[in-house]
């Protein structure tokens, strides 16, 4: 991939003390934005990115040369109306799509990084991300958004700078990573670290690939994306070109090649050590813990308005983990709405055309917008 | 391992049509038995294993020194009583524990097969067990019963022998594999052939183990096993011998480790091959295409009394699934009875101490037996 030439760069000269023990500083934060800042600033919505996502959230990627992540959701009069909203999004560190990351060099030792990288928490993705609005001269963002893993750096963000965004938007996220998505995380990285080119994260220093492991890596992850109703109504037990079984192990069934490509198209736009480094994250993630299983405490210092989004048959975040969310906001009586939005497209629901997830999201930001 | 010395093998003379178009014959099928026959020769009962389950039902396996698999169920006095009834379990031909497999040498080539060895079907594993009657002097058994493949070979048996079992009780299965589970399956088959020490399958014949793919591929399906409620319930986010996070990529959580050590264990009593082949069987397993679309038809023929079992947690044959054979049984007026059991253990309720299900089973095969 040649992606410096398209991604715009923050260099963030404040020292930032990571989670783990270790000061970064001077480090890249890559981002992209939709839209124009209003004069008075505050039309700006920070957009956090899930997993595999980075700061192209709509449009042409440049870099990949596919739609952006959240096309459905941004650009004018959609969702997120970049007519009206000043929208940005940073590539989040401990990523690839040019953000400090482990396939940086290490400017002490001149190598790359690889697990020598440290590593990084969604604490400390956030705490990178706020020096976009110094840059931006914005005190207040009017909101902030994210799905996933997105949601939970929405969460984290609002906690950690109360003041510091009017609404928020957590999609799809839960507060405290639980034990079965720990579980397909781990699963991921050890097919990462179980293939031959992986070199204990140092193959890049050996001109190879560990991209059969990253490919089943998101190969399972992928399941977890579907619902399955979904996988079973959009693939059931169809075949793949032929009429009848093959009695082989090519790819029968429709769903067989589907995964096989979706992992081979993976591993051409993302680097495996990231995805170890944002799985760990997502991973740490327990913002219950922070506040010593007060969940409200969290939230207790902002005067922020919150809506919470789920969906039906989404199991990797279901609704009860969103709930959760809400039932923490309304101890502390704050201002919280909460919709679950039918759908049979699971987790990946928040990602794709589904009309009344997409409405309700534009009415909320647009009315919260006007009353503001 | 050292298999041989502890396994009884019957050699299937007569020669069997697979569905793939080949036919095998003198093939070596193992087996093991529990309990005696009584005189009338209609005390048994014919347990089929699941995907990685083998002949070693009850007491402690020869070959791996660990209880049978389904030691919880099956015993003197226990659901299926050894006291009372002729417990036979066979290895599935493409198996791994003596039954003709792909580790097996092609008596055409003097090789180990590896993939050369033709892909079976359900409806293949049960027309070779179907010897076994002969072999003992069978006409009729009392029961067949399994559960997750187990239950698919409950299904086709009695659906290819009608007259051979006058109780039939499938636990934990579907009459045709979703979508869902053929991706699972498919993403162990990758983990396996991503392996560098797969060799096409030759690893055998390389003097090697793809026990890394094999490993993945385990805590793949280890996780399908396991409900949502219940990894939280007994792993959640505990630490694994440590106070705190670590900031590394070694086990933090016990759900980590839990999963390494499923999969690392899983490799020294598994072959590689066998997972490929058994996997394709239960994908390629479709009882409700087999009889055009009604499920109804495929027992038709049968006077057998029915029990259907599933479990609330389960999510890899989720109750509908099962409720569906019911359904279709119920269409023929067939002699049919049902019951979702209660458990946070998911799938693998069927083979953990859960008391309502080890009970309803006992009652149901002591009381048809009673009463036969």
């Amino acid at each position: 991939m040649n992606i410096k030439e398209n991604i715009k760069t923050l260099v963030i000269k404040n020292p930032l003390k990571l989670d783990c023990g270790k000061t970064i500083n001077n480090f890249p934060l890559a981002y992209e934005t939709y839209g124009s800042l209003n004069k008075n600033k505050d039309n700006a919505i920070l957009v956090f990115h899930a997993l595999t996502g980075d700061q192209f959230v709509t449009g042409i990627n440049p870099v990949t040369k596919k739609d952006g992540w959240w096309s459905y959701a941004v650009g004018p009069n959609k969702s997120i109306d970049t007519n009206k909203y000043f929208v940005i999004c940073a590539n989040v560190i401990g990523g690839c799509m040019g953000s400090f990351g482990p396939s940086h060099k290490n400017p002490d030792t001149n190598k790359i990084y690889g697990t020598d990288f440290p590593v990084i928490t969604i604490n400390d993705m956030v705490n990178a991300q706020v020096n976009l609005l110094d840059h931006f001269e914005i005190k207040k963002l009017f909101s902030v958004v994210g799905g996933s893993m997105g949601g939970m750096q929405v969460l984290q963000f609002i906690s950690n700078y109360p003041d510091k965004a009017g609404t928020v938007v957590p999609i799809a996220c839960t507060s405290s990573h639980s034990a079965q998505n720990i579980a397909f995380n781990e699963l991921g990285r050890q097919a990462i670290a179980s293939d031959h080119n992986w070199f204990d994260g140092k193959y890049l220093s050996n001109n190879t690939l560990p991209d059969k492991g990253l490919s089943v890596a998101r190969m399972a992850a992928h399941i977890t994306y579907l619902s399955k109703k979904g996988l079973q109504e959009k693939f059931g037990r169809k075949l793949q070109e032929r009429d009848a079984l093959k009695f082989g192990f090519d790819a029968d069934f429709q769903i067989e090649s589907y995964l096989r490509y979706q992992g081979s198209v993976f591993v051409d736009r993302f680097d495996a050590n990231s995805y170890l480094y944002i799985t760990r994250a997502m991973d740490y993630f327990d913002l219950v813990k922070q506040f010593d299983g007060n969940l409200s405490n969290a939230f207790k210092k902002t005067k922020a308005k919150f809506f919470v989004i789920s969906f039906t048959s989404d199991w990797l975040y279901p609704t009860q983990e969103n709930k959760d969310i809400v039932i923490a906001l309304n101890a502390i009586g704050a201002d919280v709405g909460f919709v679950e939005i039918k759908s049979d497209k699971g987790h990946d629901s928040f990602l794709l055309d589904v009309p009344d997830f997409l409405n309700t999201l534009k009415n909320f930001l647009d009315k919260s917008y006007s009353e503001r």
